[in-house]
């Protein structure tokens, strides 16, 4: 792509109203605008970087079995009604239409998803079953916050799995913590599997994963002794200042999962006669990780002060090449060339075609985060260029085929 | 895939309230599941197809220099005042948030673009400039019908472009017909382009996109001499009987495009100064192509009284590995070998792995419609299966590798 083509540029002056890195960042740099707040519109650089995170995410939920499906955002009362949920989720956000006709925007689907699986299934061999869609989510937050990380629209992965026995459960369970940090390693970073309350469904933990860092709101208490993790919510109060005991450290919560138990199958009726001719109630689980507040994580853990400094599998383009000089005719012809070349590989490159001081487009290579930028200067025409990794910084001066081959 | 293992099975019982062969022959085969009137919950088989159209549109999209972008579907409402669309459109479904803030879902998005536009863009030079969206639109509709061809919420690639002068949005329109028809072509549509209304926007006309079919809503005169085709709507009244003049048929619209001229960024104030000093009003199109309508509009074309007949671009899989006797262990051994051997090869197959009685096999294979049937019956034993295309059903006996080099 070349930049001066790009729609969505970078912006010399910090947006005022930013209130978290990854806002003002995703902001300056053009990856997303701001339309309302909690309401972000993806520019296509940031597309790029969310529709990647996705795609990792369906690669690992696939590894687990799961099978994608698409539930309407847009759902009739009824099904929240039978769950009693249509009074108690206080982010739902409900409409009417024409018939007065009453409407709820998913905000979760456990209670669109079970009646489904009732509907499809006929036969214990159905199960285990495991089920996801990745798609925007709604939630009349009353106060949104921190850029991608708490929104009124944002993107969600949402699993569910259905089990005939709880050790099934149990182990689809293991399983799925698994792809989790699996996913959250993909996207360059480092998350801890947290317990939490397991809420009005069951007397078990939910487990939340958490990444560690100054921004997060969550408070991670994690016992010295044994490594476990915990919510501060589960926290026992007498334990609450025990430094001795605990490691206290703020975090992100990038994804959770829980088990519901029979919560939602009692409610919907979903049974199934086992292979002895019992009825039995069906075990999910629901397991949740969002795009958007990964894509918004990956930024607060990975930036400095001149930009952000994208992991390379989630990367918008992977290579950044920045002419010093566009109007110089070999450094030009030497930055299309390679230009042209890496694409030929399949490398994915970012060309800066434009007419600008070279300090300017520096200081946007840095913003704009490209794990490589290749800059193409006074030595171009003797055919070379210098190579620096984003996050070292430290340049190397390489032939062109050099650099080619790095890179591909 | 395992069919045994697929979410979603074949139905053998017509549901009883389809309106229309796409509506019947999805449900039935478990393509997508209904779970209100216009709104349709894709099931793993129908997402796979939605899916790859999704992809045609984005491939020919991007060719037409299109970047794709994604905005909240979930608007506030002060945009579509600014247009002074919020009162006119009745189709749009409003609804109100935490602190009496109200929003609009999408139903289209001129009114959300041109302010995105008018934020991000600084100079004549940002233009022509063509962004897209694919994602689901919203329509709050007094009668959904006639199953994913008018739903509540439905797939929608919407892609605008923006001009500084008259001649380069006439050639962007010329070009974007040209990537329509292609769209249509990859996903087995013969598309013609129709003269329609330009609406309240522009003296000009909007051109549709209609695919002729008895179950088409739309009536296209098509001029026997000149070859032009119009939308029953701008039909002189005096022509409407002329069957001298006009050959009529029924058709369903798969897309549509409208020369917007200044009509939204007059009313948002996106102007641009032009190389020569002067302001210019930016010369709008919007185009649209609504994915799950095409795919409805395919089942409507490719059926026959046993099923669905995909165009191969868009079948869920290409090959569906039929064995007749599954307990039989020569024939699964061969099935099974059949399906590594053509999945190593990249091809997508479908293997029914059921324990069932061959009729009931081969007519859910009808009804699913994939491109060949695979069927491994007695003399798998000596290495022979047969390859059924579905479009001609004759039947060829081949060698297991024959086939594998057949159809990879």
């Amino acid at each position: 792509m070349y930049y001066s083509k790009l729609f969505g540029k970078t912006n010399k002056s910090k947006p005022a109203d930013a209130d978290s890195a990854n806002a003002r960042l995703l902001l300056q740099g053009g990856f997303v605008s701001q339309m309302a707040a909690g309401l972000y519109t993806y520019l296509p650089l940031g597309l790029r970087v969310l529709d990647k995170i996705k795609q990792i995410v369906r690669e690992e939920m696939n590894a687990i079995d799961g099978q994608e499906i698409s539930i309407p955002m847009l759902s009739p009362k009824e099904p929240w009604v039978a769950t009693g949920r249509w009074d108690t989720i206080d982010v739902l956000f409900k409409l009417e239409g024409a018939g007065n006709k009453e409407y709820a925007l998913q905000c979760t689907a456990e209670d669109l998803i079970t009646p489904l699986v009732k509907e499809q299934t006929t036969s214990y061999k159905d199960f285990p079953l495991t089920l996801y869609q990745i798609q925007d989510k709604f939630r009349n937050e009353p106060r949104a916050k921190s850029g991608l990380l708490r929104g009124r629209e944002f993107s969600m992965k949402d699993l569910y799995s259905f089990h005939l026995d709880q050790e099934g459960f149990a182990e689809y369970y293991e399983r799925s913590k698994e792809a989790y940090l699996k996913v959250y390693r993909r996207c360059g970073l480092d998350a801890m599997v947290v317990k939490a309350s397991g809420g009005d469904f069951t007397e078990r933990f939910s487990h939340e994963f958490q990444v560690a860092t100054e921004a997060g709101e969550d408070t991670v208490y994690v016992d010295k002794q044994t490594g476990e993790a915990y919510n501060k919510e589960i926290v026992d109060e007498v334990d609450l200042e025990n430094t001795e005991k605990y490691t206290i450290t703020k975090a992100i919560e990038v994804g959770n999962i829980f088990p519901l138990e029979t919560r939602f199958s009692k409610a919907i009726g979903l049974q199934v006669q086992g292979a002895d001719g019992q009825m039995k109630e069906v075990i999910m689980g629901s397991y949740g990780i969002g795009p958007s507040r990964v894509m918004g994580s990956i930024v607060e853990i990975h930036h400095d002060e001149a930009g952000i400094i994208w992991p390379e599998s989630v990367a918008p383009f992977y290579a950044h090449i920045v002419p010093v000089n566009w109007e110089d005719e070999s450094q030009k012809s030497v930055a299309e060339q390679l230009y042209l070349a890496l694409q030929a590989k399949g490398v994915e490159v970012l060309l800066d075609d434009r007419v600008k001081r070279p300090g300017e487009k520096f200081a946007d290579a840095d913003l704009l985060g490209m794990p490589y930028r290749i800059t193409v200067g006074r030595r171009a025409v003797e055919g070379f260029v210098e190579l620096r990794p984003r996050k070292t910084g430290e340049i190397e001066e390489l032939t062109v085929t050099e650099v080619i081959a790095r890179l591909s």
